[in-house]
């Protein structure tokens, strides 16, 4: 097992030429990570890391969900199991490698070799045969200081990586990270308030209790929340938040007239708005949400548009994020024209809309995003992050909106060492394209190598305000 | 007019080698066929085809949609008429002959042309000028007994050819061929129930009672009905049947409560359910079927989201297949949603899930399928059995899903001396997308090998339980 | 700043060596434009163009819109302003030049460069450091009698330039052109009646009152609309016209019954139809006005689904068509199906079809226009007139409906330098698609170029019956 050097580089050998040259540009820039899911205590603890299956296997839904619809059922991979035990590791680690073969032609397949060789320093394909060496000698890397997390965010060269944090979450790792003098990364937390705006959601009148008591505002009644949830905005931007992240179901942002929120407000915390007014509520506070981002600055990002736990009975045994999630149709061209309207012009407000519907792109996004000022066209983002998707990404919104309304690469991973792999793979790909531009004379090589700058550096850290 | 040994494969001369190795490990391999509409009792008698346009024109609803679009009526392609003359089908031939550069860039092109070709010797282009000499050569060949149904049957190297039958139907001439000492050919039947569950459709409560004699169980109730359904099922399987197959509107599954199924199908009965009730008695009993698939073990197939019949007049006047059925959007996410939560984990069933449309395969049919184990994405079908939707549908697939969790090719066809033009030219794109991601270094060319015949041989043989 | 005489041709050597054959041999060949938005008075008057800006920059939204996202306020590029004075036609030139890079990667850039490259011998590429001298060599080039708007058409080889014109319009500025000796070209009105269709629009009543007025019917009853409507277009019809067209939110065609039609029109002159009533009564009239296209031979082109104006705040200031278009999904299937099982195979009778919303390419536009002889395919319009939205477009329609169902190429544009550039860029891309076919045999090269002339004359001579 190896990695070639022009893996997922245009195969015509003088497009491939040019890929290499602009990716050869790229390739050792620092990472910036505006939107993810690592957990920054584990920096902050700079523990080593557990053992290889939970490390690389269990945790990562990419990983999980090919496993699981090969046939092997997620207690088997440790889902939603107390630590393993070394054996029951290796057990997972081995059911992982004899499935080897399920995951070609996948991304998962390619990050996953490119930790293995380049982090690890694996040469072995993973196997039946090969699983107990390969997972030995990851535990032996493991122990080593050059793979705590702290030794291998700095060999990622990560610039910037942001975490996705609870509104009411002290964010006390965060600090603490800021505050050791012995550590000069820049770890921002991101509001993601979704919980807090689905008011018909399990739990929801206990958070409001919980949201009253950390922000010390009352939340008995609409505007208290409005002023609760704007009180812990200022105090994350405080720690470093530049933008808050939204996944609902649609992203229709219909405001509600006059006393209509306060009512539906007051009714969900006695458990009494209906389903539609729960709806309705957090259409309207979308559109609040906006609102607030045009007054304190935080970038506003949109994923919306999945069926959460697709299969109850998964979600009853082994909860949330196991990698039973199934994207579902979404609209934007109607359902932000509300907020749109309102602040789409809005000088120094930052709109960044992730899709897993592709049919989106051409229709609706880019040319959205080819009028509005505010509004940016996410990457291609969780199952469309792969080669093939982002390359029909780049096709179909750069004759639209060339590049500079795009947001650039976000990973989106709670999978800490696929992190070089995955931005690695985004530098490839985006070389590819614009190779393909260059061999087609739509520009030249010297605005190609700008436009591969931009899209690494600038894009992300202009969009995200970073 | 000759055939390109490296037709359809991709143009850049590095994939290209790979691709035609590829190719031509996978070429010779025997032809799987567990979906299509020929006709089993042609070889069972095993006469001589009739002639020309009988055979390649008239009832190939490829070819004449195309040449009506171009102003040819149907009625002058014999279509919904008696037998023709030799003249008639001689004026046929020369019909479509005379309109064949409206096929060029179409499947249906390079299939005629492997037909004509590989099977029949034919060199000359049809046009005009050369459609009564090529007539002649082709009556000439299908008076020879190599050209009789059973040798190319033979010739064509078919291991297996799936058949689709109505519940009702008593399959003598499967039973006929299986007890044939002289033939060795596996022709199965498959079950297709759906103007059984289509309870407001014209001529359903006659099939209720039809149902009942053949089944020889009362369907004057709706448990009778379901056990009439099962009993037909289980002598289905008695002969040789391994699938299902259903195409409706939509696939919606949701669950009638209680009494609520027996009502309506009793309101059906006597012709006396609404529309709604009809659709919602379907939906319901798509589940059943699914339940019947857990527990008899037969394949789930769905081909659903076609207008089928969307010219009235031509309906009318020359009835269903003949090429006035448009596709329309489909949803699965929500719609499979009850069947899967019921049945998705399920040991041993099998739901292979075709489409029409395109936009779901990357956002709700690899989701599904690389979580749910039950779930496979059905080969590119129909309109989209074609070179470039192939290419997209491996795109938008394989990188959530890889190649394990599609079905492998289906050909759909009663066109019988289109199968192995239709088979080659799934190997052949198989070929050229795997050769892809070896030259872009994704998997190496020893998994590649791998992987071709596996899509060619493991997946149809798996999948539908061959 | 120069053209590479291979731009947007494939990169692979040997299918570009086939595409430059296939592209030489239709380069040089005449101008057919049946769908645009040029002035007809800038032909007849024949006065040099104005300044810079205000013949590239500010009528053009696809400059603006690009620009306005980038930050540029629309009052800053001239939109809905007083004619400029020099220097603020110098600044808005400079403000387009200074941000050149945004273009990157769009048709608007392609087009653009074509357009001073070609046009105008402009060799510096556009930044703010080279704004001023280019601005200064326009200008000079305007005032040169070579760049009239007549030497230009003829410079261009324009064969037929069809307008877009109000059913009220007196047409006397294609009548001069037609009258005028010195004048050779062919320019032919459009009839453009959405707004006549509208009935809840602002201004419709008064809009009924000019028709009356102009056609000396009285349209004070349904019928009288009718007779009104038919009159100009037979009008328009006596003027050179061959198409209408129409752009409605969709493209619904169901008829309302006997009096309903009556009933609503009245109710809608007197301001008292709700909006439900004004949509059925638009798509009962969208039903009709194929009826009149069967009996006056006008070919219907339909152009669906955008919301126009999106951003109310800029309509209000700035008015339409200034970049704040929004494409929505669309469907057809269903939609069209009234008016097709009527008029679908009515002799003669043209339909062509456009869509922003690429996923009715392969799943509904295709498989309709593969039946029904009355229906074409249009080409990609608007966002989708770029180069990989038009090789999406043949990859999805081609294996359907070979070309011959297509409707040949459209510019749409009111930008009149743009022309040569946007019919060489579709030329070069349509070269492109065929030459890929040519490299994996599936036609021959002889075929190919037929396949070329056809689709630059043949096809839009024959289907918009020029």
């Amino acid at each position: 097992m190896a990695l070639h050097p022009d893996r997922l580089l245009p195969a015509e050998p003088g497009v491939r030429a040019i890929a290499r040259e602009l990716y050869g540009a790229v390739r050792d820039l620092p990472v910036i990570s505006p939107h993810g899911h690592v957990d920054p205590r584990s920096l902050l603890d700079d523990e080593p890391f557990p053992d290889p299956a939970t490390l690389l296997v269990t945790p990562d839904h990419y990983v999980t969900r090919l496993l699981h619809a090969s046939g092997v059922p997620l207690e088997a991979l440790g889902v939603a199991q107390p630590a393993p035990t070394e054996a029951q590791s290796r057990a997972i680690w081995r059911r992982m490698c004899t499935h080897w073969d399920v995951f070609r032609g996948t991304p998962v397949r390619s990050w996953f070799e490119h930790e293995l060789v380049e982090i690890f320093g694996i040469e072995r394909r993973p196997s039946a045969a090969s699983a107990d060496a390969i997972y030995d000698e990851l535990t032996a890397r493991l122990a080593e200081p050059g793979f705590r997390p702290r030794a291998l965010f700095e060999r990622f060269r990560i610039a910037v990586l942001a975490t996705t944090d609870d509104p009411c979450d002290d964010l006390a790792a965060h600090a603490a990270l800021a505050a050791d003098p012995t550590w000069s990364g820049r770890v921002i937390p991101t509001f993601r308030p979704d919980r807090y705006l689905e008011v018909g959601s399990a739990g929801w009148p206990e958070r409001m209790t919980r949201l009253a008591e950390v922000s010390d505002i009352a939340t008995d009644d609409y505007p208290g929340f409005v002023a609760a949830m704007e009180a812990r905005r200022r105090y994350f931007i405080s720690r470093g938040a530049t933008s808050a992240d939204h996944s609902h179901e649609d992203v229709r942002t219909d405001p509600l007239e006059g006393a209509e929120a306060g009512r539906i407000y007051r009714a969900a915390l006695v458990g009494e708005a209906t389903a539609a007014e729960a709806v309705a509520l957090r259409r309207h506070l979308l559109l609040e949400m906006a609102r607030m981002s045009c007054e304190d600055g935080l970038v506003m990002t949109l994923h919306p548009a999945v069926r959460r736990g697709h299969h109850g009975p998964t979600t009853e045994r082994f909860g949330a994020d196991v990698g039973a999630d199934i994207p579902i149709r979404v609209e934007f061209t109607d359902a932000l024209r509300p907020l749109l309207e309102r602040y789409g012009t809005h000088p120094g407000f930052h709109l960044v809309v992730f899709t897993l519907d592709e049919t989106v792109w051409s229709r609706e996004l880019a040319p959205l995003a080819g009028f509005y000022p505010s509004l940016y066209v996410g990457a291609p983002w969780w199952f469309l992050d792969a080669p093939e998707a982002i390359r029909r990404f780049r096709r179909a919104v750069t004759e639209t909106i060339g590049f500079s309304r795009t947001s650039g690469f976000i990973d989106d991973t709670r999978a800490f060492c696929s992190i070089p792999a995955r931005h690695d793979m985004s530098r490839r790909l985006d070389a590819g394209w614009v190779a393909e531009l260059v061999a087609q004379h739509v520009f030249d090589l010297d605005e190609a190598a700008e436009v591969m700058t931009d899209l690494v550096s600038g894009r992300p850290t202009e969009v995200f305000k970073l």
